[in-house]
């Protein structure tokens, strides 16, 4: 345990973030900070705005200038902001003292830090749409190389048909394919620079704030919003949700392993268990444990943030602090499943023996819609069912018996029935998710 | 207070749902069950998978036939679900025996339910697309109204900087704006028929099951979907999402017209407001009031369909009952705040009075950003904050001064200064989206 | 589905609420509306702060008059509160126009809806209390009969050690027990009258306010607060912590009943389990389900009451509202968790063949932890941990071995060991549980 | 910002945890582990269940020992848990091979982990405790020396009567004074140790377990627990409980505070207030701010506790992990809000003019409620009511006149009538509260 449990030198390693953490830390948020007022001045000069000498020397020194974060702490604690105190710094440090003027011009705060906030949160989408290729890539894989490997689908934790242990992957996979392809509509919608001025209306920016927040857009490799969003915190919303739905893909598949892994069943192998300090026989699944954990504790906090999407006034300290505190958090949890998944999935090996143990054990029962539908091309539906559901009570209440032998027995139309027809389009599904990873990378 | 407060006869007209209560009554409920049966075996009969004179027949009687809910009580309470009991029901008011078989044909209850809650989403948006409409029309008349008028921006709650009030009421517009522009794509994401067989293999709809899938969807007026989503829950997180933006709009809007009703201020005046039992004078902003609670508690419930957007197995007991328990609350939360906050808007009137009489009382304070910006053209940015920055210290510790008339005093370069100009783009923003609304609505 | 699925035609008994349902309906909350504006004009009478025979009629009045719900519609949403129409009605409706000055005589609305609530909420605990002391009745005698029955407890979903059937089930009672006894707390802590005037001063009520406010309690059975609590909502809070605890309790029953009645364990058999529309063979554990899915819902509810118990001003409209939609709703869904956990544990059976099965099925390997012990009084814990540990490895590799008989074989020290005492306190935990229930219950 | 803001080097001071954010740093955890592991060897050879030469050395070495948490970290990431590592270290650490068999004697990994939390819990409450009672000084000093100053107070942001700024600030207290006395029952219900060895049964800690529990309880200062709480977790509950009462406290504080320092109100001044990057003249209210942000954090941060407190089986990995992950950042975000509500308290004036302005510019329509009583002993209280009601509306409407001198001209019962009287028992509340706090702290 530490404060935060993804920087932890014992557990940092357990819910694994990568270069993402480094992206939060207070060194990256100041040079984030330096690289926006930069990009700032380097725009008004491109305008004409401010001479454009002084923007140039501005831009440079916002790209080498080092200050140490602490130097912020004691503005930052009185003015809840930490940019007055960075840009007196950085004023004091420019040795031409006319471009000292031409520091922060027209800009309030809030455009600093939350445009600062989204060159990181660009970064953060690098990496995670890395990894997630990364994690398709296996799933695709182990799709294609298990499209008939027939086991039992259960709902409600009881066994109930047929499905082959592609489809159950591809399954898992078709989401995060469709996040994949969403990125690109949710980059233009969150990575946005933010450039209103103090209460929104662009007042001490002059009349070309338009054009001004297009340079300054392009110069950081961001995008113009469609409105200010100092209050209207749209842009991450959208990011949020798709985290949100990250974690619910991420989430369907921890899940379904866990059950996979449980003692009695073991269909899967994980690369990585875990043993116990007193019981020696012991392996845990701790990996979809880990990511079940950081997935509960991201919806969590994505609970203050959805209260923080409402910002009074024309800027709500309330709502804007809460995002300071919640949304890293928020991040590296979602951050953390995914490569927890990852590994996870590149570790993971169905077990074929003890799968075929499950079909062979469920007695057949999982068969008994198929049977039954083979069953009334012969007698009708109604009448199939029926007697379909009373050889089910038979086969049920004899340890000996088994509804697809019995069936067949019993019914000459089910004399030559092939249970492999019962995987539906299961295989299909399987190969046609397999392919549609293979195609959408490259 | 009642079970539900929606329904109350007490209080259910201060947080009205309008028609859209309908939609989630037991009625409305076994009518949608009945039409996706009907629609089912009617696509079967079109692709010859079913007779196609039993579909006939099962279609019309969907349309005809009259259950009673409590009729479904004691199966739903048995099997967790109503449709087997819904299926016998119906199988056993056909008059032809014979098309009994052809009922549910190859489905699954989770096909039918999940298909039934769509067709009465449709009708969900369709009802908040009209109210949104009406709400977004009021918004954009006033802001054209008040395009100009002049009003105090607060940020942290403090007297910042002047806007329009036109301006604000376009701050509240935008995002409405932008979530009418989205419904579009909702829909397409949303709208889903569910049809994949018992456990998503589709193993009983036998081979034509894409085209069965077109067909089903076509005749209810619903979109197929990319996979099945039994376990996929990314239809629902999709209406949910807008759900949530939309009350984050609505919340921003309810916000600041509570901050606008506090007593001393008192800058808009609502169409109802509440009397105390004990307080002859009082005047309570009943509305605005009862928009955030329905939010807070919309924000809230979501809480739990976010956690049950992860279903385990091949269907979860679990998330698919909490679904059920939640949605219909949240929905008519956020369907709430909507119809209160079109009602609210629609009586509410700025006070220009008290609006010019608070830009009064600023003593010319919020014009300090646009002083200084104007004054730095004659002395540099720095001087001129310095020199601005101790006149409002000057005349904050006075009664009888105003920074504005004092800057003029002072300094020659701002003796002309007109204060409208502090406005920045305010007036042009509340024109553009008044125009926006103008152009989107018919 | 429905507004409010608890009060659902076809739902509503796989989530059911019993009498609790009643104290939630618009005649139960305007009949305690009544009742407390009659305690109140009673209680001034006694004190002789309004004359004794308008208190006596006003009284009597109070529990006899008749009002449609619906009367109090326009009024409530005019003011966001329905006592000034419920006071205008019933002061019109006495006959003695002299009483009706002493009608609600000082008092605020929120003194009457609060108390009201309170009213209703002492019903809402002896209920449950009821209900929980039955389901404790049945833990109780199930513990007690299968104190000794040896069966595998699981950590991480894996076979851990033995324990016994008995200790399990008093682990699920224990936080009852102690949830019960808590009860009398709880109620001193909770069930308070409100009587503090506007702003909660009592500036109207009096001198005598202390008296009043004792007389006015005594009469109603409620408590006397500490302080007023207008916008100090500790007594909801106390009640929200026992209803949560209430749930995490219920929860633990329901999530271990599940994973014991999966498909491979089947180590209980559930008195009701659910057909499938299409699965003729299937048994759905249906009421652990709802158990979860009503908790999950409480547990996300509870979110806006926790944000609510912030309470602005002398009365906040946000909060309050948002208590009048979202605690009803909250303590519904509790109440039909334990009311279903009830009827749960009153059917459910433990099937002692298969818990010896899976005892049998683990190999011998749950006794690794005894073994290590044992034989460590002979070689040292270190030494005997590795020797356990790596026959455990031996034995999990071949099909054929269990732990038990290869470590007797291979240690003479081992050779006489009864792998009964394996369960440890298992058993004296089950009947102590069992004596505590006993002792506890009448 | 940073990974976690209570320890960015930024905005570390604008969010102060203080002395507890050393709690929960690794080597605090680690440091508590090998104390909990050295005293459970000291108990179990205090009651001769291993050798007490044994005990001693570990005992001993548990205190000199130094590991780097860095050493933990491959298991931890491996097992799920570092204390099967942290084993491993510490036996090799043993100079005397004898020793190691008896290190982690009986116990299992959870009993270690959540006893050392515990440990550390302790520390918390007792910080928690100090800051509290220096909060409640100050506020008992506050409304002692401002009992009877008259203010408005508002409900649903209007004004509504008058109250006393003391007994608002009594109203602020008096939930922490009860949450200071709860103290006490808080640490019997959650400081418990941790001992019932792999799966809850104790089977490996022997027949003295109970004795052993107790010995090891009392040479750590913590209690012994009344049942074993691996999967109950009551403890917990108990302890995130208070937190949440402590944070809605707070929050009542914030709350009103930000609300008194709104532009045009300015009724307090704050010690500390904001600068903006733009506006000269801004002095924003940090503090409140900032105390709302940290309590909607730990709000929501509650929600995935509350799920966790859910075990699974006999350990539940995604439980447990959640609090690890979520636990510390719920505790510091509650001491943050309560370190910056003392200090916010500590710097908060009064301005008693502004206070005094504002209850000049209510119209006396403030008096209202108070002078109907007044004038009801004369004409009976609904025809006063009527009375004082037109005459608010004609007062309302015409600037120059006050309700409480027309009130006076126009009835001579109200000529005497002194508006002081109006506070009703606000002023003794005030000084009650003050008392309170005097005889509660030393």
């Amino acid at each position: 345990m530490a404060t935060s449990i993804f920087e932890s030198q014992i557990l940092g390693a357990l819910f694994p973030v990568g270069d993402i953490g480094h992206l939060f830390t207070d060194r990256a948020e100041l040079r984030a900070l330096l690289i926006v007022e930069g990009a700032l001045a380097n725009a008004q000069g491109t305008l004409g705005l401010i001479p454009s000498q002084s923007a140039e020397r501005i831009h440079k020194a916002s790209l080498e200038v080092q200050f140490d974060p602490f130097q912020l702490r004691d503005g930052a604690t009185q003015n809840g902001v930490c940019v007055p105190s960075l840009i007196t710094l950085f004023r004091e440090s420019l040795p031409d003292p006319e471009d000292r003027d031409f520091v922060h011009f027209g800009a309030t705060s809030q455009d600093i830090i939350d445009t600062a906030l989204m060159l990181r949160m660009k970064q953060v989408l690098l990496k995670q749409e890395e990894c997630l290729k990364s994690l398709l890539s296996h799933l695709g894989d182990m799709a294609q190389r298990h499209a008939t490997l027939a086991c039992v689908a259960r709902t409600y934790a009881q066994n109930a048909a047929p499905t082959s242990f592609g489809a159950t992957v591809a399954q898992w996979g078709m989401p995060l394919v469709r996040l994949l392809e969403e990125l690109k509509e949710v980059r233009e919608n969150v990575l946005f620079v933010s450039l209103s001025g103090a209460v929104g209306t662009s007042a001490a920016l002059g009349e070309q704030s338009d054009g001004l927040r297009q340079e300054f857009a392009k110069s950081l490799g961001l995008n113009v919003p469609p409105a200010g969003w100092h209050t209207e915190r749209a842009p991450l919303s959208a990011l949020i949700s798709w985290q949100m739905s990250l974690c619910a893909a991420l989430g369907k598949i921890a899940t379904d392993v866990m059950d996979f892994a449980h003692s009695g069943r073991a269909l899967v192998s994980l690369g990585k268990s875990g043993a116990s300090s007193t019981l020696p026989q012991k392996k845990n699944p701790v990996q979809p444990s880990a990511i079940l954990a950081t997935i509960r504790y991201a919806q969590s906090v994505q609970g203050c943030l959805l209260q923080s999407q409402i910002h009074g006034d024309a800027r709500d300290g309330v709502s804007w602090f809460t995002e300071w505190i919640a949304l890293p958090q928020m991040i590296l949890a979602s951050s953390s499943a995914l490569i927890n998944a990852r590994d996870m999935i590149e570790g993971l090996t169905p077990d074929k023996t003890a799968i075929a143990r499950e079909v062979a054990s469920s007695k057949g029962l999982i068969y008994a819609e198929a049977l039954t539908f083979q069953l009334a091309s012969d007698m009708g539906r109604v009448a199939a069912s029926e007697a379909i559901k009373s050889l089910c009570a038979e086969v049920a209440a004899n340890d000996e018996r088994s509804l697809l032998e019995e069936a067949q027995k019993r019914f000459p139309a089910l004399s030559t029935y092939d249970p492999q027809t019962a995987l539906g389009d299961a295989p299909e599904r399987a190969l046609a998710f397999a392919r549609h990873v293979k195609d959408s990378l490259p």
